[in-house]
């Protein structure tokens, strides 16, 4: 099991950066939800490449073709599966590496694995164009959990080590679509710019960045995820470390709890409008794994991009001795923009799979919360 | 699914922190591997509570009774069932806890999932108690990993925001059993003695302190993990946010990575004695989910003990309105030394289940890494 | 993954015949589902040895620990693990076996897959007595279905090539119980009594007989199931092949529908009391592996026991050359008897996880039926 | 999880009969294994139909096209999927089905289980259709196969109750060749003549029928498959089940077992050419769900085809009465010819699963059967 992640929800993704397509399989939708192909449109606009000058120039249009699984604009229950043809790709550029393994890059891991049968042009099967078929995936999971008003969101919470504000304690819809809406996926507008000037400088000396990205899900009753391994971080983060260039996953307050005292991090309870709810949120949304009513929150770290420029030292796989690469070709002098509507896309998957689990979604006591018989 | 994880090596863990065990059936490990009981019981004793100033003074011996799996010392294809029973618990200390959930507990997300009938008793199937079997698993994988010269360990990387130093670029087995052999499993010990002051300062003050658990394996081949979803990354992500109070995972530099360029972030390779390595490990020897042959490295945030005794805000679900409470009984002030061999078990479980997944674990040309074939 | 079944409801057996115990960890059960111990005890003793001249006179109780899940008499939401002891072995009644594999038993095939380390006495993991835990598992989950109007129950359709009369059209609660609540489980005493016969003279011959298990589940709704591979079918046959001896499954009419014209075969549905059915049953109630209403039927083939004290030839592993084996110990002449609860049992659990993922166990429009909607 | 099987290596079915396109991803393949595809074209030509008077006259190329998973002729290791486009369908024959379900399909099922959004032209995703893509996982596991010395194949054991010789004790490559050079895919033509003819007469009079697939399984070494739930007969029969119209799986002598004594199928071990193999072989090649070294035989059940052009009752969902139906459009009179290659496909996809599951596909021991170290 590889390339799919999901219990009663599995998304499966297929492709690589130079072959024919790139596309997804999505089995165990519920039957009868309109998707609106173009808000999804829309949606994988934000990931698409090309837009910016922070991004890589190679221009593709990200429209995917439904081969299954939607008739008359809406899921019939059997598989959908989503195919998006590759057609920018410039395949010469990477002759030269089969060679000489890209630092930073998957190249060697996965000449190791598979030997020299693996397809290494543009990163293969490990290039950021799998995550265009993760975003049909999971923007048509955030237009069904949308419909039950749940909500998810993103910004880039940081880039070349310059900060964007945090989400408020209850981020909400309308956040989320100003956020969506923006060139650049900020909060707070000075920072984008700090970025930006950021990356530019990092372009233009051959080098690249690496940014944080934080996410969040609100409308979730408390009551949603498996114990232990099952867990809604458990799932999550096995999820996003799909992600290529993500490193890192916290929930929550995550490594800065690492740092605190209990007296602190504990988020005391209350009860607003006749509904317990918690006064913090450094849980992230979710104790013991499992969601606690508070938006669910959690933060991944996008390395930089291993592709630069400027020289780099590695190997000859044929000689075994060291060498010198230049790295030619168009690359995003930094990915965590673009990777902001994937985070929120695996999020929305992963937390449709576990409600779908729970047989919660469209139970009649879904937004009640906790009571005297649980959600499921 | 929940309380379980794995592909082709599944681990299953049951129990309640007051119930009558906690226990774990480990499916599909190879036949005919011995294991050493009493360097298992070494190994569980690392976890176990009541060795020092450090833990909860409740003491249980931590004992395993096998009952399947094992015969005359080896293992014999079957599923390993292994069992150790709840001794010394005092349920009466958590009598008047079912009407207002502990803040930072699992009690009121359980409550909300499972209703009246969920078992909250000492933190009932979300207790850290249910980290003593998954050191029965962990602890049989890493006898049978370093049987073919893999070895994993751990430390504790920081407790209360006070830093141990990290692990050389190439740690190895002797440096694990000096750790191990540790009763506070530090690098440096200076850094240790002023740990424990802290926890103490806590303790005494009613409190609780969070810490980060360094993990590293050596000795795994190139090319183990398979892409995506089901990268090491991944796996192990998905089982050690299941370890009670992590918060966050991270692989190589991790989190840092995202301040950092590309030029700085990029591991150079080199050939040493006639095989590829690189020259730093940023990567924490995981490039595309697959492992590059060095060290696979990981560090997991664990928040601070949510039990504290001061008193804390939280609901009386029955009146639904806020009330105060005082939590009894014994508790750890600090969780993550303790949790150390628990990582490093869930790290040896997660790394054997890829290992046979791939058909790698017996293969002949295990050892010598990437070549033109691959390995799996 | 091996000794498991199940997506949402995992059932996870473990034991071999002569260790400590065998047991079973079932996880995902729903919160708040009182087990009654005497019923399950009752269902435990129709599949326990000893009891009528047709079994092995080896006597054990089948009485199940519970170790986790289960307080107050209810499900708590978390795994239950059961266990049963194994007390009346004989181990010295195989300690010749090692070196001669009884034919017809997985002795070669166990020692072929797990070589000298695997446990093959009685039998080892394979053994019948794997049995009786998965009637712990199933139990619970007649208990739970019950509860919700659906029943599972089964006969001997056939022994010894004996065949009882087959279940009517509409088989009910009352019927299931009937049969239950006799010594030796067919609908047609007649047929019974010269199946036991049948048994008799076998046995006296040293020899074996096989026989047929058909089950029916009534009260499900229209609607359960996943497509293809995750159907009502694929899921019963991939759980019903774990019973040891079982080497045929059919559905409805099976194996006779291969021999039937499409105008006899095919059930014409109709209205009755305002709701749709079908005149006859020859699909088992399963289309397109998916539930149609009618009641699922199906019959499960159990070869002969393959212990029979008659000489046999074989061959000896250490000399690699034919030679005579004679079997001794207490073996069943024939075991389908004794397997009708346990195709209930398993029957019972596959249902339960499917309703389970479907999220239909507690929906309000559960028992309604396909509508406009659909329910899952 | 619905149109998916596997463990290691996933097979994920997608598309229904009157859709764009239908397809199939493989993730989970080994790299570097040549695919010859226009043998695999071949072995799709025996399924498709149009090839005879027993076939439907819908004509479809059935020729897949390969979006990804396969790089100059070769697996790359990265999932592969491919896409065989629907061109021959003729929706408007189904429009006036959707209020009328055909008795025998899934029609009825499928809108109870999706309500109104279901697309049920042609069957949608229960439509024989999807075998196509099914052949092009199981034509390329059978490639992967047949290079390391492993064949399967299949005939037509019956069909309207006339019956083929059976497969003899040990078939081989020849064998398998042989009967799939045949435009009718059966060992003996004379029964072969028999069934076309009773074909026809059902055909003339508006009926069909249905038949019994025989396959075999040669060249698999002793010791493969995993106990209980994930044994060879469990895997097999939870795949071969999702091939639409089968209501029956047996192995070996499967229900023939049952009315047999233990002395007569009991299968007796002996030595020949230094190797353990067994004199009869009424196993099926599968003892407690591990292969024995003999060959793996199973045989399926198929319904008579549920499309017939007689009129039949059936009930107007929206009146809730009942009502005449009358199938129009072309349908094949007999599918189970036609389901041949499927069988086989089916069969060597789960073989390869197990294969690689154990890591035994590319073992030096591979061939050499049960030792004292066993193979898995």
């Amino acid at each position: 099991m590889s390339s799919e992640f999901g219990t009663v929800l599995r998304v499966s993704v297929f492709g690589q950066s130079h072959g024919r397509a790139v596309g997804v399989v999505v089995d165990g939708l519920p039957a009868g939800e309109a998707v609106d192909t173009e808000d999804l449109q829309r949606f994988l606009n934000r990931r698409a490449p090309g837009r910016s000058a922070q991004s890589t120039r190679r221009f593709e249009s990200d429209e995917p073709v439904f081969l299954s699984g939607l008739e008359g604009g809406k899921t019939c229950g059997a598989p959908l599966c989503a195919v998006i043809e590759n057609t920018g790709q410039h395949s010469a550029d990477y002759d030269a590496l089969r060679d000489t393994p890209r630092p930073g890059h998957a190249d060697y891991a996965a000449w190791a694995k598979w030997g020299g049968a693996a397809d290494l042009r543009g990163g293969g099967h490990f290039s950021g164009r799998l995550t265009a078929p993760l975003c049909v995936a999971g923007g048509i999971a955030k237009q069904i959990l949308s419909r039950r008003g749940i909500f998810v969101g993103a910004h880039l919470a940081a880039a070349a080590g310059i900060a964007d504000e945090p989400f408020p304690l209850h981020p909400g819809a309308e956040l989320f679509a100003a956020v969506a809406a923006k060139p650049f996926p900020v909060l707070w507008d000075d920072a984008g710019e700090r970025m930006k000037a950021a990356v530019a400088a990092a372009a233009a000396e051959g080098d690249s960045v690496g940014g944080i990205v934080e996410c969040a899900a609100v409308g979730l009753p408390a009551g949603v995820g498996e114990p232990m391994f099952g867990g809604v971080e458990n799932r999550l983060a096995a999820a996003l470390f799909g992600i290529p260039a993500v490193k890192g996953v916290e929930f929550g307050a995550g490594f800065a709890a690492a740092a605190s005292r209990g007296s602190e991090n504990n988020d005391p309870f209350t009860v607003e409008g006749g509904a317990i709810t918690a006064r913090t949120n450094r849980a992230g949304g979710i104790l013991g794994g499992i969601t606690d009513g508070m938006p669910v929150t959690l933060r991944a770290a996008f390395k930089p991009t291993p592709s630069i420029s400027r020289p780099q030292r590695t190997v000859s796989l044929s000689r075994m001795e060291e060498t010198e690469l230049r790295v030619r070709g168009r690359h995003d002098p930094c990915v965590a923009h673009r990777a902001v509507p994937v985070v929120e896309a695996v999020t929305a998957a992963v937390l449709l799979d576990l409600l779908l689990e729970a047989g919660a979604l469209d139970r009649p006591d879904f937004k009640k919360g906790g009571n005297e018989n649980g959600i499921g």
